[in-house]
């Protein structure tokens, strides 16, 4: 009942565009708006039927704030499954804001990140799974990303998941029901059909969970530093991988103070390139700062790329780097490569089997960086119709799952009284529904719907 | 004709929010939308009436790209006088592009800047003054300045001078017919009638055109540059005024390099202030490339406030800046007024009797300086119900009917013949008509709309 008071927020993401739409839910959404809505045609919003559009003008106090499109939708048939309207204004934030305000003023309340979609998982709309892909789906950035959101969001996973979860529940009850009838020795739950099932139960949570290491990587993106001393051309290899003039390039050395970020797509996956400060002894404090980060950054890495630009160059800072990271792949890169000989290339090999040589300034050997990077994804199962995992809350909770239904067949090898059993089968239920939501606490909740951009 | 070619632009802001709306316009608009959406009742957008929202999904070759609601507006009860979709996605910059380039795959082309509300404008949807304060509507971040769009996009304006040029259009008419009777010496036009006209309309120009200076300046703001020497805490009072940490403040000489900007409201009109690098001989090659920015900036700048902190301060370098900027006006700040005793403050009074004191670490004397800004306006007519104008075609074009105007009625007043004061008259409904748009050519249209934002 808390939640069926009204709250306002924005819907488009903030600045200046064409338009901005500003989203209302909750008991009285409508009264509301005709409180503040002066239709052109003179109608009250309250009157008309769901799922339209009315032309008029936001008015404050027989003041003005601009000409609007006002859309209705009625509940249960609306996003929330309440009363839902939208304003849809004129771009300037300053206008956003004004009509924000006066909403506030007339009995909304700011609504809390992801609060119209915890009303759409309260009122039944969606499921918890569903409720996530909607995040997941407006931080996709990526083709891969976006595919395994909208299968989610699509229920298609979840559906699963409840499907054995009511056939556990069964099994549930059956053997719930043996125990009042204990004395007798009677078997309900007929136990080889029973142990098929738990066998379903496994296939399906292992394939899941084994697709995980998959789905993270598609939602995360690969983070790959680039690291080496000043001027071997970390700024220039990260531009020539984006394709653009990302970071500030000069031959100063000290140029790059703060980290910069940026990512590519590859074959779908994300690779989030992290360029770095030359690391040097410096007494600028401003650099000094930049190469403290610089380490800071290498720790978030699963990649680093140690870039140098001589055959000679100081062997000992890459051995301190790949000794302070001994559990992620250190990949020696050669810059500048028209400079070498072939000599030099062979010694350079025969010292380090894995180097990589390019030039970033003349885009050579860039494919051969690029199909290195993405050989650390094993992206087989992408081209398939396997549902992918990437929410780690979902692969916590099917590591549970699994961990009880393990125990369940267990137990029934073993001839386990129905009690005993009973427990475990529960905390299997209990995780499985963790994951649609039937089961879920207040903590939970908020924790999952916190994430949320404020305005879904 | 050309115009009708179906259009398609990002409505909302760039980035990533709850939803983003894309909206189409043009032939087959709601077709192409047809072409691409599977509504969840299986309908067809065609046949649905204006004004109403269908949920569904975007498939694109039997793949689902987004749940999206479809709003239509069938022409000419549209924004753009045409068939108008707008499709409400989720606010993934990833989907919002993979739907705009499946429609552009299907037929649609990326409008142009503006190129919605210049349909609109084309279609009789808004005469020209009002399709421009659109655009003023959107970029509007004051009150005062809203205030002047809303005004203007409601057609206040423009409605009296359309009525004005329907006048003078009849008086050129009677006008011209008497040439064809010029021979026998007739007066079809009440030339008494006729003078109270023009004075009339001379009278609505110049109040007009005399409102344009504080319209200017409610829509541009007001920039003040912040100069002085480095470390007399410019950065402290811009962030005071600002009232949040917008510039990294330290006591190291030469923190700011980048000049630094951000705008603060009073009385609805804005101050747009700048944070310049302190002025000084420096070898550093980054502060150099600043201090010479501070130079553009004061260029840029109607008022300099001139920091200092301390009695003794370098006189040669006020003098320097108010020797190179001849016609702006600079005011002397004592900041740290703290560390001053009243001798010295009188001193001060006396050597530069415009001097002001505040402290910005300690927010003191910064209510006298705001009102000395505002002092700088004069925001009399702002409170009144009258017409203000701000936007520099305007203001032109009403300049020009006035010269013509003028010319008319000298001309009325010497007993010019009827064909040359015909000339002047085409000329001032000429320049009146610019304003509405009944006037247009080419490239008048192309300057205007190029300033919209896309998708608007």
């Amino acid at each position: 009942m808390s939640y069926s008071e009204a709250i306002v927020a924005m819907a488009t993401p903030p600045g200046t565009g064409a338009i901005a739409v500003i989203r209302i839910s909750g008991d009285g959404a409508i009264a509301i708006a005709d409180d503040i809505f002066q239709s052109i045609k003179s109608k009250k919003l309250v009157g008309q039927r769901t799922h339209t559009i009315h032309l008029g003008h936001i008015v404050d106090n027989g003041k003005t704030l601009d000409q609007v499109l006002v859309s209705i939708f009625k509940g249960p048939n609306s996003y929330t499954g309440e009363d839902v309207v939208e304003i849809s204004c004129h771009g300037s934030p300053f206008i956003q804001q004004q009509i924000i305000q006066l909403l506030l003023r007339r009995g909304c309340r700011t609504a809390t990140a992801g609060e119209f979609t915890l009303r759409a998982f309260l009122n039944g709309k969606m499921d918890l799974s569903q409720a996530e892909a909607v995040a997941d789906l407006i931080a996709s950035d990526s083709e891969a990303a976006h595919e395994i959101a909208i299968q989610q969001m699509r229920g298609g996973f979840s559906n699963e998941i409840q499907k054995l979860r009511e056939e556990l529940l069964n099994f549930a009850s059956l053997i719930e029901l043996e125990l009042d009838f204990s004395q007798e020795d009677v078997e309900f739950a007929d136990r080889s059909h029973f142990k098929n099932l738990l066998d379903k139960i496994s296939e399906v949570l292992k394939k899941l969970i084994d697709s995980f290491a998959l789905g993270n990587v598609i939602k995360q993106g690969i983070p790959v530093a680039i690291v080496g001393q000043p001027n071997v051309g970390k700024s220039t290899l990260l531009n020539t991988l984006l394709n653009e003039e990302r970071a500030i390039v000069s031959n100063i050395a000290g140029t790059t103070r703060d980290t910069v970020e940026d990512q590519i797509s590859l074959n779908g996956i994300n690779f989030r390139f992290i360029d770095t400060a030359g690391i040097r002894e410096t007494q600028d404090m401003v650099e000094k700062i930049g190469i403290e980060r610089t380490f800071d950054k290498i720790e978030e890495a699963r990649l680093i790329l140690f870039l140098f630009d001589n055959p000679d160059f100081d062997r000992a800072e890459l051995e301190r780097i790949e000794k302070k990271y001994p559990n992620k792949e250190v990949l020696p890169v050669c810059n500048k490569l028209d400079l070498l000989d072939d000599r030099q290339k062979e010694l350079l090999k025969d010292e380090f089997p894995h180097v990589l040589f390019l030039s970033a300034k003349h885009r050579k050997g860039i494919d051969e960086l690029e199909k290195k990077l993405l050989s650390l994804v094993d992206s087989g199962a992408l081209s398939g119709d396997q549902t992918i995992i990437s929410n780690s809350r979902h692969y916590d909770a099917l590591l549970k799952a699994l961990e009880e239904i393990q125990k369940v067949k267990e137990g029934l090898e073993m001839d386990l009284p129905s009690d005993l059993m009973a427990i475990d089968i529960r905390q299997a239920l209990y995780h499985l529904g963790e994951i649609t939501g039937q089961v879920t606490t207040d903590d939970l909740l908020g924790n999952i719907f916190s994430n949320f951009c404020i305005g879904k």
